[in-house]
């Protein structure tokens, strides 16, 4: 054979270092895959991570923290970023697929934001880009929407694809739980950060999201273009009258496109409690995705972790390597199809759950009822519990039937200002 | 462009028919995909098959019914096996491996019985053999195994991968109906067979766990060297028993590798009720697999068809066909490790439900609890119903903790010939 593919790894945190220790402990049966071995030639690390067990472990002249000798030494032909984060990474990944090396990112934040133009550039110079660890860990979504599913016309993905939230609504589910109690036991698990904002306000979930939509639908899909809420503002009332109305409250990722116009949003979503989705617990992902030929297919796993992260990045670094040994210098790139547009929330059509405070006094029902069809909004249903005679209000729960965004936030405007709408709580769509 | 890719298609049933559909319907997605056209170039029929509306519609031209005028036509890169069964399939795809053509074929029958002499073939012929189609319809399978999922060292398979067994055990569950009614509905839906016997006796499931475990395991599976039971003996008594366990039963297709033992079997199972296995109802099919970088993931969809089946087959041709303007002329084949073997059935550790009609006399139970403790299986629980006096006969359901399958066996065997039972109703295992 003679022959071997060098690899280059840019960081060497969590997921930097198990895929150091996996192209190590594997290195047979890679092998075996490639048809010669894949041998890690560089680490470029932050000086701090020369002090880490697993640093200490390897042989001491793979590291330098110097970017110039990592770009300046030969024999890579592959470069795996595993930083994290938009800067520098992308300098990095430009860096490296402008010197012709192949490239496996991990980096949702990079892809979902300069995704096109980082394959034109890997066009450009013959080398390929792979991401498969940037959505859902370890569970193969990037390749099935490049290759497997291609004859399809999709039409919806709904995605649980952020594991923190997902953890901190199954313990307020489950549990009864506020969310901040929910929130602090994440963090004390390790399931969240300390500033988890990027995770509970959604933020996390469009850049993964906008990276799907822009596969699925040929389209180019940016993550300013995805309407997002996180879950901080829910309450455990909320989800009580979810149990009794049949859904659970899940964190969802929704892409859909009809004649060209794409919908793309992450917020709260009232699901049917026996669907799939409603079913998926704790910090495990799943992403449903519906086509015309396939019909539904659900993909299913542990959406985050090392080493789930690191089983996607080194079978990215596998075909990058079959693809050298086979003498494939590139493949296409995201393909953008014209005409697609971007449909503004304001247009989305959906149900909506709203839980209010009014006033206990004759007629109440009546003013929002009227509110509420002024607008074309009509109602499915009304929860009304008793009212505490203290305060002299009455905590009631409207589910509507579908109605457009830009009405339902017009009637919202006009609940605020009537004088026996003492608080409007609670205001989640419903997809049925 | 100007180069095209020539497909030549065998067999126009309904796959056939559905692939030469989306061919030409999504004629401008796919060129793009491949960067130049797809084009069907020949047919090879049945007489019958040129009756059918679709073929009707198509330029004539198009079909032969002699096979030499197939495969002598100029100009095929991809040969396209839609016929199904083992013969004269496999003669199909061997001349076409053998004149050079890349092959699809949906044809599970054939992949699990000569898969790794297939890959050889084409192997030495320089051509590529792709059957996503052949396991779980559109729900992408060959490909993770293949690809996606390589870093992992694969521990198990747990899968539903029949769809008429699944609707005829779901109605059983969920309707409390019989097998014999449950099925005749199956068969009126078009979900079953008018000879249903490779279905609901499992050798459909045989055939699809030996591609999965042979490509999972890097071992030669066979067909004969799984284990496989039917469903045709469960009653709706064991569906009432096993919900109020708190379990669900289904026909699971089982591989498990443990240190080069490769354990593979067919049958009906007790799984807990609330996993993610045992809410798979009607015709879908789902898919778990448990690897060391992974943990779990599943995938899950319409498990047949046309449609999805056809997702496949088109994504597979298309897989073939960039190869072919990349000038990729062949990839590695079913790569097979030494020294796996499979683990006899006798010698599986699994867990057992069992349930008999006894004698209503003192003593019976501890006859029967010798009987296991002679053979070291320990009892988990006992549920004895009300004994039907006029018969002086009673049933009742023992949860063995796991002991080994010869065990088992033995014990059954000396059951039978105790006096004080009379009769061994029903005996399924356990997967917890």
């Amino acid at each position: 054979m003679g022959k071997s593919i060098g690899v280059g790894l840019i960081g060497f945190g969590v997921v930097g270092g198990e895929v150091a220790r996996v192209l190590s402990d594997k290195a047979k049966v890679l092998a075996a895959q490639v048809g010669c071995p894949i041998v890690l030639r560089k680490v470029k690390v932050l000086p701090a991570d020369l002090k880490r067990p697993r640093a200490r472990q390897m042989n001491a002249g793979l590291f330098t923290t110097d970017e110039d000798a990592f770009f300046n030494e030969p024999g890579i032909d592959i470069v795996v970023e595993a930083v994290g984060g938009e800067n520098p990474a992308l300098s990095y990944l430009e860096r490296a697929l402008s010197g012709g090396r192949h490239v496996v990112t991990s980096n949702k934040e990079v892809i979902a934001k300069h995704g096109a133009r980082l394959h034109a550039l890997a066009g450009q110079h013959g080398v390929g880009l792979r991401y498969e660890a940037s959505v859902g860990g370890g569970i193969p979504l990037i390749a099935p929407f490049q290759d497997d599913l291609v004859a399809n016309k999709i039409s919806r993905i709904y995605a649980i694809i952020n594991g923190t939230t997902n953890y901190i609504l199954t313990r307020m589910a489950k549990e009864g739980v506020d969310f901040s109690s929910a929130l602090k036991k994440a963090q004390e698990l390790g399931y969240a950060e300390a500033n988890p904002r990027n995770d509970i306000e959604g933020i996390d979930s469009t850049y993964k999201l906008a990276i799907l939509a822009s596969l699925a639908f040929h389209a180019q899909v940016r993550p300013e273009d995805i309407y997002h809420e996180g879950i901080s503002r829910l309450g455990s009332r909320d989800f009580r009258y979810a149990r009794q109305l049949g859904f659970a409250i899940k964190l969802l990722a929704i892409a859909k496109e009809e004649d060209g116009s794409v919908e793309v949003r992450v917020h709260p979503v009232f699901i049917p409690e026996d669907s799939f989705l409603a079913k998926v617990d704790g910090v495990y992902n799943a992403i449903l995705v519906e086509g015309d030929l396939i019909g539904k297919v659900l993909f299913f796993g542990e959406g985050a972790g090392a080493l789930p992260t690191s089983s996607a990045v080194v079978a990215d670094v596998v075909a990058l390597a079959q693809d050298v040994v086979l003498g494939v210098r590139c493949r296409a790139g995201w393909r953008l199809e014209a005409g697609k547009v971007i449909r503004p929330m304001s247009e989305v059509d959906t149900r909506y759950y709203l839980r209010m405070v009014v006033a206990d006094q004759p007629g109440v029902l009546a003013q929002i009822a009227t509110a509420f069809g002024d607008h074309h909004i009509s109602i499915a249903s009304v929860i009304q519990h008793e009212a505490d005679s203290a305060a002299q209000a009455a905590e009631i729960v409207i589910m509507t039937h579908p109605a457009r965004e830009a009405s339902m936030q017009q009637a919202l405007g006009e609940l605020e200002h009537l004088t026996v709408v003492k608080e409007i709580s609670n205001f989640i769509r419903v997809e049925a």
